[in-house]
């Protein structure tokens, strides 16, 4: 559907999945299958009229029970440009109102005719429910602390473009580890990709038992990745920083002493930066709180992807999309 | 604009609606024509790609003034399905802050060049007066408590769907009739069709008078029903039970004792779909307050409709708004 | 792209602009290109079916940091009768929340690829910041108390279809002039049209030295316009009187005595227009305080444009977003 060839691959990777819910079971070759549709996906984008009819006839529904501009966009835009028609359902301001469940609404949406829910959800594991309670495809578009899988996979996109193979590369994620679910994502498909991942951040934002965990863990939340406390040592001849958003509502946990402390020991800025690789890239979810996780300097810097990484977003979403609603990757 | 074939119905039936407020005045034949239009629009809905131009180039603005996840969604849907462009108001959060009135932002909505608007209004009448006031198709998606005829068709269009023809089957609604438009609207549509309708419910939920209306009433809300306080009775030899959703703030305006004490007297389970029909079907518009209106095991068990209403209601809305801007029924 | 005929203007008028941010240094001919491509417009939404492609491909989201029902649904529409897909961001209701700030969010539309960017903000300037930190179009559609400038053009359009030329006429704008941006834009492009235009209202609701400006001052918030505080002086013979949404809480401010007095003085009633123009027209930029700004029966009567004003709203955007998008008029 996306060129005007008849040629189809010969060997076309294959692609299983119905629901994209987490990363921790993906294969290296799954999270590569993704990103080259990406690829494809930004060729589309470059085009003159980005637009194609890959999923005409196909309904998303995006179904937010937090609110997030950049997110639901990027899903809303990513399936308009592949024809989709999409229906956004702000669950916090309507649904719930009227004491309508998480489990109802799902069951409606699909009652509907929904081919694709993305979903975000307060609530871990809510993207589960759905996926078993339901005939769509699922997405999960953020839930609770568990994960966010596109934001990893455009992360590993946007990584992929600038250091080429991300194998061998020492990544360093740094913030709140222990409440993020885009922290948790990343280490499943960096690892899975051969990074060599370090997580940093104060100890009260670290999982509890993180460093106990052993490479052969039976049960496990992370796969095993170096812990460090101190960014300093953290961050030494790693190829790319990801710095995390801080929830400033962890100060009234206790879990955080105070923004100046926190910004003087974990922020990303040039002094620490100069420990890095020279061509050290920088990475954040958005919205950055400028000024505490990553200094103004290095946020506008040329070594920042933070827009990149919003742009990718798009291309992500529907290669996303694509991949399960197709069920292979585009001829 | 549905079939490939340039043939026409030698003898169309015959659409003359410009709105869909109530159906406390449409005939059976009218009723029967969308449940065919419905027909069409389920095959629609059953292609690999169900999307048809028919209404390309019309403007469906959704308007509520109450939240509601499933229903505005279905309409939209039913409209984009039939290549309607659909802008969606939500009157509670935007105009109303503003002082806007209704009388106003239907002036606009027409003004700015709506051909069809779908209501939704905390205040009985509200569509009369969009009707009244304005150039374009209005369809009432609710109001106050006196209307909602696309739930209604839906209903209807379900029980055709399982019982064939509607004349002569005993159906029983049972709830808050006193301040349903569900109830209203299906007391209408169903006995227009021929069925035998009993209201049951607690006499405080019953409509002052109901039980006082003589067949040859000249001014009345609902046609001649048969009313039963004890759903035990009413139940006996039903084809179909339709439970209404219960509004858990009437225990508030002392009109429901204790939930225990409805579902005690007025659940639809097990128990008392022994005494109905072998078949008999069960439907709740939704959503429900599982083990109150419905037992668990009946609201998730083989003679539940309610999933299957919902579908249902996508295809009875792309045929009202099909009859509605074409004026006749598909070829 | 709107006609079939493959001749072009042998000499089309120049459009230059990236963004439509204020009128006040728009040339005549700069408003009547708009005007024109506005024409043209028109003739699009008189089609059977009004819908064109010429937007196809293009992105368009509509950032609103105020509600707004008219506005919103105007600009929506008007990107979907070209052909482009709209996404609506109610900043205030998600955004903020998370704290992103204007200029986060700004970076992120832009990220995900938008190409234009309609943006209302309760802050005067904010489509200036979004202009200058961005690459795609933007379109103020009302900022603070400073412009409003599609709503001035479709004024412009509905007065010059009634009035044919507007050089000469005399327009005479009443209300809150100090706190409009409806009025301050409508100063701009009316005077750059060459009409005689008197601002006429309580002194507490006039600009602060509005009546001290000469014709030639350097810095000024509007051209020389006439100052009137007596509408039955500022009325006699003019073409058309436009009366501004009185905001009610100006009265909180002490800035308004009270909507009695207001209406005493203010309101444009049938007494105060037999000192007009015999075919003298009423504008207002709705919605209407009926008898407050306006008496019901002027409201309602025959020299009434306010929904003409509403309709013609969605041609005026429709060129703006055409224009700025393909930098030039329609062939």
């Amino acid at each position: 559907m996306l060129t005007d060839s008849d040629s189809e691959r010969l060997t076309a990777p294959s692609w299983s999945r119905r629901h994209l819910l987490d990363l921790d079971d993906f294969a290296a070759s799954e999270i590569e299958l993704i990103l080259d549709t990406t690829d494809a996906m930004k060729e589309v984008l470059s085009r003159e009229i980005p637009r194609v009819p890959a999923l005409r006839g196909t309904t998303v529904v995006t179904l937010f029970y937090e609110a997030s501009t950049r997110t639901r966009a990027s899903f809303e835009l990513a399936g308009k440009v592949l024809g989709a028609d999409v229906i956004n359902v702000a669950a916090s301001a309507s649904s719930v109102e009227k004491g309508e469940a998480l489990l109802d609404t799902i069951r409606t949406i699909q009652a509907i005719g929904a081919d694709v829910c993305v979903l975000r959800h307060n609530v871990s594991g809510a993207p589960y429910i759905a996926a078993r309670e339901s005939d769509f495809r699922v997405v999960n578009a953020g839930d609770g602390s568990h994960a966010h899988p596109t934001q990893a996979l455009l992360d590993a996109y946007t990584l992929r473009v600038h250091l080429g193979d991300i194998r061998g590369r020492k990544i360093v994620i740094v913030g709140d580890i222990a409440h993020s679910r885009v922290a948790r994502s990343n280490v499943w498909s960096l690892t899975a990709l051969g990074a060599e991942v370090v997580v940093c951040g104060p100890p009260t934002l670290l999982p509890h038992g993180l460093d106990r965990l052993a490479p052969d863990a039976e049960e496990r939340d992370f796969p095993p990745v170096r812990v460090e406390k101190h960014l300093d040592i953290a961050i030494e001849d790693a190829d790319a920083v990801m710095a995390l958003r801080l929830q400033k509502e962890r100060q009234a946990n206790g879990l955080l002493p105070s923004l100046r402390e926190y910004s003087r020991l974990y922020q990303v800025n040039n002094d620490r930066l100069a420990r890095a690789k020279p061509e050290a890239l920088v990475l954040h979810p958005g919205p950055i709180n400028e000024g505490v996780e990553i200094s103004t300097e290095v946020a506008h810097g040329a070594r920042s992807l933070v827009e990149e990484q919003v742009t990718n977003g798009v291309a992500v979403r529907m290669a996303v999309l694509y991949l399960l609603m197709r069920g292979e990757p585009p001829a």
